[in-house]
């Protein structure tokens, strides 16, 4: 079928490229015209005004958002409507917030516009391997887009589903990220564990071999982080300092919004904001703290 | 080449099937006759004492403990050994402490004997799909072993590997398993959330099987989760009661110990002790402690 | 001066009464038309409606709202206004959000009306002890209330202070409660190791009260301990469910806003939401997990 | 009464003193002559050898150990032992572990020697304010002790107690300092979160000596912290840097031994491991996961 692409980043990019090696018309747009460039190359079509995208797609439309959450999808929201039709449908396919999108549906649905968001998970292997997709919206908007799910998944019926209503694909898909952060976590500790052991001099690349076959740690990012330790066995050149992007964030308001215990993944959040922190201010007190009741010597800097 | 394989529980007799079928000679010993007869029927050497086990060996032997961590382990061991050779070699593939291997590895070395200690990952479907090992020990004793492990590993040259002297196999073990706790924590936690976001009304087996195919959180345990869910979706019927066996908590002393901080392996020790604590008495101070200096009531039982 | 009080509960009442001792007078309004006649009996003036209230008050008023935060908060003030005059202060001495705080402040303001927060602690105690109060708001309308706070903190110039703009009180007090939650956790976990350490049969209330002269640890909270743990040693008769007000999420969520790692206000907090938690979901998903790899049992309902 | 002090460090001096002030002859020996001339000087009698501490008091004597605890009390025991009598006792006034302390007790009961154990807080505020002891072990030993203690502690009667056999008062001790940790990393974070909060401009030492009177959260450790922050209140020229001495430690292992989820003092106790962590290897390989699953830029060093 055809369907619009509205930013073409490492993850919009790749899966125009999936969606056009699969058989469908793609038209794509992106701020960047190398990236609107390359996309025509390859055979698609790369545009460089909504209006041209708008013009190239039939009636009714399917345009596929794939850009940062927030502002970015509400800004591409409010210049894409002016040009589409009743009947047309929007995918959010980044990463957005689950109110926002509901709140996005409930603006768009009564002006006659199908709103449907989709959680996708698979990273920059998703070309090759495919993107997981979870996804949310009215059974309306959502049926007639199964080609492209079909095309962009794993397997024809494997790796999406339509997981529930408007914002159902974003919430599963922020607490696939919750889950995620845990993950890493759990993994990183185990290694630095090892890692410091050192009279046991321990291969670490060696182990996370071992580990991704047999073993009941085995994991997709457990081969990914084989290969990223085997090509940096001392993370030597790397700073401590690890960003999130929101969805952890979200999954442990959430949590706790819902009364959920969820220790792990919290803790999992927490540690990427203690690893932004310079000089701990926290760390400070208990220092004057232990100075002021025992006596204690503080480090000074 | 010939082995000897002490326990044939859920791990080991699986294991000498895996061996058999592999073109081993396996003798085994378990206190249980039914299941050294079912050892028999199938091929193998099942026998019902130690020195029978001994004698079916040709020297220099190889005996494979799989029994419980702790005092099965010295026991087997003290009755083993008067009816060994020097030159012989006893495999730790249990879930023993790594100190309680180094231990006897000190002591059983300067009397002539081998031991080399073995973390075995895989589980109840290691038959099938083969063990993840990971070895401790002196390469004079691994060495010779190398077929055995070839055998038992999901592939000759995959899945297993000789990490480091005594104790290192069964310290890797131990922090696979705290890498273990922090991935089951964080999975349920995940599905924990979804489960209460009840306006959503999300099928966790759908969701399970989606995360199966191309997402990032995709794992074998993951499979195995999406499976159970599958054959009990609400869980019903089960207590929230979770046992641990021991590698968890030698995981974290470990940690602290080395003055490594792993909050979230901690934090699901601490989940796993907290799930066994009936009318928790530090929630009952807290409510004596509110009633207290707010006048706030406390839940009668 | 003179002093509106709507709200006569716990805190309410109490604070009305220290004010009237301290010379003050207080015009006090609650739905309980006990509360308010007792009130009178004790010599301050109990009324039925706001509009005698605002009757009773000469002009510039000052009203302080002592009722549970959120929509009692608004509709309070909603229900004041048309009652007021220009140049009337309105004080919100209860549990609100800042983020609310600084709402009303902004909406009250273009109006010509006041509008200070008090966070105020203490508890039941309060009227004996005086209150320890977080003051926020404008200059111009904090200062005309200084009898006021002058006469509920526990000294004149002691235990109260005007901490910063509209919205910093409650936000003082918002940490305040988060950091009693750490405390109450943190008792609540030693007194817990205590009791379990049986073999040693140590007396928990013995070793309150040591701790009360002298320790590291002696704060009003384990003053409070002691005297509750005295009265019901083996705290039977209650049921482990820990309730939360707000304050202690909103901390959380603040602190994850800002960057700020609080692991331990956290997990106190999470600690409460599990003790809410019946037949926990995460518990029982780890326990098919780990049925499902190792085919460990499973404890049934 | 009479009585020997072994250690006069930073609480041992003061201890010496107070026992001093209270009507006692300390005999009191150090390593550092200096601190027994001082000793000397202010009116007890300082000593240079174990011979001459032994030899100033009369028999049945009583020895104060006031030294690290680890290898140093066992040598200083093993030093004293042969100068001493049957029926003397050996009170470790230090923060011993418990385990040692009865295994101490256990080799030195059937020697004929009395060996008690005094869990001491109070830190340098001792000498004026006493201390708070917590004492085990075997009634006939501690009884006669009591003038000591009663001079020792904050009132004749408060601030100490006999609190179970061989090992209770280190264990209490030990409790107590778990708690402790808990208690400063609550009131760090949420100075924390306050100092984070820069649109409000909060004045910490303002607000922490508001909380100083009333407040719930008003405690000794406040009080000490107020006076600290007041001279430094940006804690400038500190690093975040929070050394740890055992007894935190301990507590976790012992609440995990007992089976008991103690969340907050652990995680305490986890983030002063976390401070000492310098370019922390889990951060880095959370980054290097991120970058290999979703191409997410890594911080160079």
């Amino acid at each position: 079928m055809e369907i619009g692409l509205i930013g073409l980043g490492k993850m919009g990019f790749n899966m125009a490229e999936r969606l056009r090696l699969g058989g469908h018309k793609v038209v794509g747009f992106d701020f960047n015209k190398e990236a609107t460039a390359r996309l025509t190359s390859l055979g698609s079509v790369g545009v460089d005004t909504l209006e041209d995208l708008v013009k190239n797609l039939s009636a009714p439309r399917a345009v596929w958002i794939m850009v940062p959450e927030g502002d970015p999808v509400d800004q591409t929201i409010a210049r894409l409507l002016p040009l589409m039709q009743q009947g047309d449908t929007i995918i959010d396919g980044g990463n957005s917030n689950y109110k926002d999108t509901q709140r996005r549906h409930a603006a768009l649905k009564p002006q006659g516009f199908h709103f449907v968001d989709c959680g996708t998970s698979g990273g920059i292997w998703g070309l090759k391997e495919g993107y997981s997709m979870m996804v949310g919206g009215d059974p309306e908007a959502v049926n007639p887009l199964f080609p492209i799910f079909e095309t962009l998944a794993p397997g024809k019926a494997e790796g999406w589903g339509h997981v529930g209503p408007s914002g159902a694909g974003h919430f599963v898909k922020m607490v696939h990220n919750g889950i995620e952060y845990a993950m890493m976590q759990g993994y990183a500790e185990g290694f630095s564990i090892m890692k410091a052991k050192t009279p046991l001099n321990l291969d670490l690349v060696q182990i996370s071999k071992i580990w991704q076959k047999g073993s009941v740690v085995r994991s997709w990012l457990l081969d990914l982080t084989a290969d990223a330790l085997e090509k940096n066995p001392t993370l030597d050149g790397l700073t401590a300092f690890v960003p999130d992007s929101g969805e952890g964030r979200w999954t442990v308001f959430e949590a706790i919004d819902l009364n959920v215990s969820a220790p792990v993944i919290t803790e999992s959040l927490i540690r990427r904001l203690r690893s932004r922190e310079d000089n701990n201010f926290t760390d400070r007190m208990i220092s004057i703290q232990r100075n002021a009741f025992g006596g204690h010597a503080v480090k000074k800097a």
